[in-house]
């Protein structure tokens, strides 16, 4: 199976979870800016999750630019992935309407905590079926991106109960390192 | 015709019905955990669409790999399929929102009955158009699993108004079947 | 500028305004299927425009198979057919909400004479642009079925204020003669 | 990386935010025409906010056509501008169900003009990546209608607070100067 009507459908998927979640914007009553002023922790963590799907995507284009071959363990983590990911305009409504109430942000956190153990498992799968001499197993590397964003993901889930806006740091800390196309990958494809 | 524009337009409706889902997930009042435990049947209902829509999808892929030209029979069985998958994350929520009570379980069931035989109709309209000697006739061989899948469908849609968690194992018994990749298509590909 | 982004935008625009309809049949309050039955008006409205908009995709490819080069007419035109047809949720939800109301069956007429007069200036900006020699000029032909098509829409029109069930049968009747892809591109590409 | 994944996914978006506009229309309470009046200021914002996704989709098309490759900077700038967009059924949606009240023609000129400016950006680093020799280059010139756009937005702006409906002029009149393909590229693509 080629990876190219996989990546159409992901695309699709992508699309669509990212532009859901403006729908969670719903219209206010009045018609004055102070009518908007409700929205703004709403706004703010639909930004967050926008950055991070945006992240994803180009993530997941690396992985599959990378990748030749698609058998059935890539793409059930692929899915696995995509419906954690489908998952996140329900987690950031939660946590926007209730002004990043300290549950509200665990539960988002755990989104993002799943969706990176996805991505894991979706890079482990790859690197399984194309083997050690793979372009793929040479890209990632020791992956200590990835090692570290969990590391910040599970501090920030057991600040939440404490420091929930600094959890909330932490999540932004960690689309901060990664908005930066993954350059290991890019190098090699370059080479 | 060719199937790509066939396929990218069947992996757009995928795409969309799949993530629609979440949609019917709505944000629960409150901020606590506990708020959230009355979506868990929701979201269990939803899990178990999600799978049947990706086995849908990647089934319906391996059709289309299968096959090389589209008629009017293939097409407009694939938007019949189409339609009736369009239906899902409806019977979704309704059986969700009602803890799986009785009617609404028969209603689910009848909905992947409906789907199962869409497809079934798909493969024969590509049976009748590619040929005795084709690829895909070889591939689907004598269709043991659609059979069975059906099989189990009717026994559930029996017991739905009696006993219908055990309908709900049965529609999951055969997600589990599908789950892996249909082997005989992907053999006689590689072939 | 090649048809293939626009095919995909396209196909893109197609896929959503066919599965958001499904989003106008919410789940009712009850669990018997009894309270189903108040949706039986739209399910059937809804099954109506589905057909529709599988007819209007099928013979969007059609076209788009035919011509090689699009223009701004080509793109403004394009354009057009796919706001008239993303209007047709919101017409089917109305009259199907409404049980075919007189007034309601006549706005679902007007968006359905509207869809077939944008595909018309859509013909005619392709056959403009491709030249009396182009394979789509003689593809498309005298184009019977597009004057009865809308010469039916016209008179369903009149109808609604009167007999609003005989117009969706008017309505009905030109999706059946629609329902055949049509044998005038697929005959001349095939030659 | 090549454009061809960024330009599907781009598509996809925009033919969500497109379509997603037509759910804020909500299906009114009666069944008569006289029913559907409230909707009409809501109708033509959608109409106006229809026209400038397809005039973006247009010249986001022209522009992936004119540049070969895709670096971080192209890419983000493309995400950063689709998040602006993404904004438009909501900022849509609150000046059509307010009937074109001050602030609201406000927040939706600022939406214009982000949009622009993003476009702009994007731009931008279409031709850092491409360079002084790139077909990108030439092919956007002086740039003479983007600054008029954006002069135009600048006074809308300002009109809103007295004459809110001059500003929608302003509005749809940028639309007007858009609304015909770029030639510019165009004319340098064929030579």
């Amino acid at each position: 199976m080629t990876t190219s009507r996989l990546e159409a459908f992901s695309d699709g998927v992508f699309a669509i979870i990212i532009t859901i979640m403006v729908l969670e914007l719903k219209v206010p009553e009045g018609h004055y800016f102070s009518d908007l002023q409700p929205l703004i922790p709403k706004f703010l963590s639909y930004l967050l999750s926008f950055i991070y799907l945006g992240i994803y995507w180009n993530n997941h284009h690396h992985i599959f630019q990378a990748i030749e071959k698609v058998n059935g363990g890539v793409l059930w983590a692929n899915l696995g992935l995509l419906f954690i990911l489908s998952l996140i305009p329900f987690t950031t409504a939660w946590m926007g309407e209730n002004h990043f109430e300290q549950e509200t942000v665990f539960l988002y956190g755990l989104n993002l905590l799943l969706s990176a153990l996805m991505f894991f498992i979706l890079e482990n799968a790859s690197l399984k079926h194309e083997g050690e001499s793979s372009k793929i197993h040479a890209a990632l590397g020791n992956r200590t991106k990835e090692y570290f964003s969990i590391f910040i993901y599970l501090l920030s889930e057991i600040c939440a109960f404490y420091y929930p806006l600094l959890s909330t740091i932490g999540f932004a800390l960690v689309a901060v390192i990664w908005f930066v196309p993954d350059k290991r990958i890019e190098n090699l494809l370059k080479s």
